[in-house]
């Protein structure tokens, strides 16, 4: 039986044969990765729209998985072409298949399925995949628990509805319990996750208000993808900041869901984010106000004894962009205001990894009975 | 009578030699020029401290001036040297005087001091320069009018406290009439720059309440100084963000001071810089209250009569500073938040030309009756 | 009369009127600008495929130019936009017109035409343009005098081979006084513009010889233009460099054109271009074999004095693209290699000024009799 | 027995206590490392001058390393501080020692050193570890074989001549078999490791001749180190690029040891490296003649045979910095030149990686015994 599970593609021209030299144990048949959930045996990953920045991101982080193997990558439009000719940086993987079309892909030889394809389209692909296989959807077509605010958000009608009642969302560490449970999880924006995480633990504790929470946030551009428009040229962004989407960017009900949830009651944010000279790297600077009687030793507090056993949630003065470049950490910091009563919160992680693909194998690898940091120690890259 | 009011340096080698082509008119011996406010004249001027980016900035945007002639350049340490030593791009630069020693300096050959020193350095200089000198200190030694609340962010006593009465705090747009008759000014700090432009005029009408004034500020890291600073090496400072100084940045007395003039009463905001991988550049974005009925038409409405024959403020949607790179101008955009009643301003400037060395030369061109935007139209430099 | 060459364009919403504050003199009619070269009159100039980088480029130069207007600007796929919502960054310029079609130009209003077409349509329109009107073309179509090599380089036959033959090909510094007399002036390539200007007068004089000439250069991402392409996105260019177009770069036969006239016979060179993470600069390192006996002191005093009066060339050491950033100046030096007999030559301009659009100013001040640096003053923008 | 080689540092204020989980099995005891070689046990390691880059770089790849366990760092300015205050992206790495004196580590707890330490300094410290310590010295102090040629470029007498005998230059490919039997491994240059991988097998061959051979190399600013220095802050290194060094670089009589042992005869290189925007990654465009009859063709089977098995060794077109971001691999293409009989070799590495910290630690695997590519597959951080 193949390994990959997508047709052979041809053999990029001029490159030196693909080395067997691994880090991992490929030497087990796939063909019994369907009792997955043992780890000494392999997953068959299928990655779903393979040729933007989250794709890529998710096979360069499994490059290091002992479990799961990726078999299949597809590209409607790339199909047929070698990985590296749209990545060249992973000439170096071994054992990537070549791009093919979704409708080629045999999902009898796949178990796992990490979907980043674009929104709207995403609910039908998912939809239609078999019983069988586990989903970690990173697209934003599941987030939304309320189908109703989804169509307002995203300017069309929710086409899968009686999925999107059984999806879980996927912050792993605010859901751990019911991803292990899920069969598809809905992986969380990078704004969303970003402010979550410190956020939703202080509401819970009744620590801060809801009412004027302010979010100033900025992203790297990668966050844009990886489409060629003038704004994200070299040339038209570097050595500049602006803001983008103010009041109007579709991670703002994604994060009122989540802060409703822990608040209990309808929330409204101001959020404005800004887009800047970095590839990577997302930081999220929340304005608060603290509950009567409360400190900001208390918020520390509070954060500390959530996260002190969390393997990816730090927190860190002062909190840089830079300390978390390549990797799945989240740090925080909690700063007092001068405005009395008032606190800052600082939040930072790499978009296109705690933001995207490395929450999207964190959630993976819960649901196959992996421990949930495998492949994702990586330390950030800096300098 | 020399040209130079600094002793004469010594020539680079192997550079050809200056060109007696300019776009200035230096005909005129530099002797008459005690008559200045004649645009026909020259002004001598002096930079002190001209070593680091404040310093470069005023005689790179002198070079196109037609009055203004720079004939004396002093950096204590590095006295002797051409200055293209010290800012090689500057060797394309005609008439420019080798640095020298303050000490060295012949007062009675200046007219007007760009002054570029540190801060409590410059206290001392500027008292001790003689009462012919117009002078436009860009340090922050003159900017609080308390000299108690300059003891306490800055640490240490004020030692020109009558000096300090009779200085002009120097944002050209909001204190003209003031420049106009001074001989010493101000000029105010970036990050109180890019605030009070928008804000003071809000206020000032009522617009919009002084509760809750959160500001984000980001600033390219040209502000930082030239001073080599590990935090500040290319590979510490691209690729990330980081907030800093939250809470104690010095500035914000500075700013307090402004939206206190403005709306009569104490105000404490809440303000955070971050420093961000751009050499020059500064946005703040404002998140504000509207006063009971006001809407953000009204603030725009307001902003636009306020500034609409003004030569260097400008309303444009949406506001990034890649669009005021290297230029004077200040660009302001107003929006409405999700949250009712509240707004979002967002400005953004060069953080040396408006922000520094360009207002300096606009308060210059005030206090010896040149028009205001005399050699600062340059437009950006895009891209 | 008007003085818009172009129909009017709409005004930009919500934008501050525009100011009547002027650095140049508009005073006089646009009308008698056909009696161009008296400087105290203005000259009307058009600029064609202005929605591009070095179309914006003379715009943005032109704001500080006391002579030409720019009255019309073309741009067949933003007809009927301000030019502002091209590039946000002119909002702050004045009187500049809106963008029209190219068939909507009326001719008889304007004095110069800078065309900043691309190859190919250049050819036809330049051919078209009434005999009254003087023309600096920014493109490669006018450059290689062997019309046959420009079918072979470019894919396609020469369009106006009878126009080919007046043209006169305007590297300013070598062949200034055939650029006076003029009409029609082909403004040179970025790379052959940086190798020529020091490579030209060491051949001539027979310093070096033409055999294994190795250059190997490096662009800022501006010279790949303003069309969206994947690889110039931010994400995919900042932090990284690579080579392009190995011995294929269409500037190839240029710089051979050049030299061989230079040599008085046939050249070949090596040509490396390397895409680097920066807007604007470019950075030649030549590496030459001298003439037997020659030493690079011969060099550097046949380089100072070729260029010892010249406003735009200077010797420096060791020339960085840092400084002639936004600036019309290129910076040279010369070192002796280790290799005995062998010599290495850097040349710096920024692409877009020099290497584009300042050249084409210059160019155009001596077409209509004005000094060659006018409005091209600008100090390079460092840091 | 405590595991730390280092006295016990202090907790860094306000973080959460430090994780258990751990990517690598760190169960068994450090005692029994003194038998390395079985990598089922922990080898201890120092890193000495772990506070540059390079000696983070080591303790960032050991993070996923299953044997090296690193149980010292030195940094004698930093002692007493935690890793983590130096490098706060470490925050997250597990079971960091905290920095400590050089004369404070306990030798008979260490089984293997890399050396970080400055030149110079770096010949006593190693001549003095005890004979059980394998040493990979990151210095470039026991890279040139002959001390007198040391004197020369590195400005002293070299103080360890005994031990330059036996110490064996590591460019792990071409001199694997020595390096394995070594006990002190002289870690290659940055340059030199770009440039020698490419050129050796070539010249070898017979392929390419020795003479002009022109390497115009280009690195990342994080090859200039951690020590602030002006020229290397964000504002005066961004957007430019420059040349230094030309001619007088150190990494040149390198270069030529290698070529001259590959070639059996003296060779003189023209080198000419350049400093770019960009943190990490190296080019180097190789200028050379080949030998009569060759073709590029036969360049490129002889280097596809002699990395055809090698795991971090790869062809690839056209070989661009951003695809070995963070790697360890090498990516090198050939092009035929334009100039006949002559070609253009481009090679790629991460400075810091392969020519730094990465070659160091495929190089300690070999001393004991481990699979030399051991925790070096990270895929390059692409975007």
């Amino acid at each position: 039986m193949q390994v990959s599970s997508c047709p052979s593609g041809r053999q990029a021209p001029f490159t030196v044969a693909r080395r067997a030299l691994q880090c991992r144990a490929v030497a087990a048949p796939a063909a019994t990765a369907a009792t997955a959930g043992k780890s000494t045996e392999q997953v068959r990953v299928a990655v779903l729209g393979a040729s933007g920045y989250t794709g890529e991101e998710v096979v360069r982080l499994l490059s290091l998985h002992p479990t799961f193997k990726v078999t299949a990558l597809t590209g409607d439009r790339q199909a047929g072409k070698e990985f590296s000719e749209v990545f060249p940086h992973l000439i170096t993987a071994t054992d990537v298949p070549s791009l093919c079309k979704i409708d080629d892909v045999k999902w009898d030889g796949v178990d796992a399925v990490f979907c980043c394809l674009p929104h709207a389209t995403t609910q039908v692909v998912v939809k239609d995949l078999p019983q069988h296989i586990k989903v970690v959807d990173l697209s934003a077509d599941f987030r939304l628990r309320d189908v109703n605010s989804y169509a307002e958000w995203y300017g069309g009608e929710h086409k899968a509805v009686e999925l999107q009642k059984e999806v879980v969302y996927g912050l792993t560490e605010l859901h751990r319990e019911a991803v292990k449970k899920a069969r598809v999880v809905a992986n969380p924006g990078c704004y969303p996750t970003s402010v979550q995480l410190p956020l939703v633990p202080l509401i819970e504790a009744g620590l801060i208000l809801t009412e004027d929470i302010i979010i100033d946030a900025k992203s790297g551009i990668s966050g844009a993808g990886r489409s060629a428009k003038q704004n994200l040229l070299y040339s038209e962004a570097t050595e500049g900041i602006n803001a983008y989407g103010v009041t109007k960017h579709r991670h703002m009900p994604e994060i009122e869901q989540g802060l409703e949830d822990a608040a209990g009651k309808p929330v409204r944010i101001s959020f404005t984010p800004h887009l800047m000279p970095m590839t990577r790297g997302m930081e999220s600077s929340c304005y608060v106000k603290m509950a009567p009687g409360i400190t900001v030793a208390d918020l520390r507090t509070c954060l500390e004894a959530k996260y002190k056993d969390e393997p990816f949630v730090h927190l860190l003065a002062p909190g840089s962009t830079h300390h978390v470049r390549g990797s799945n950490y989240n740090l925080i910091n909690v700063f007092e205001d001068r405005i009395p009563g008032r606190a800052i919160v600082i939040s930072v992680i790499d978009n296109l990894v705690k933001g995207a693909s490395g929450q999207a194998i964190q959630n993976m690898n819960l649901l196959f009975g992996l421990p949930e940091e495998t492949a994702l120690l990586q330390q950030a890259l800096f300098p």
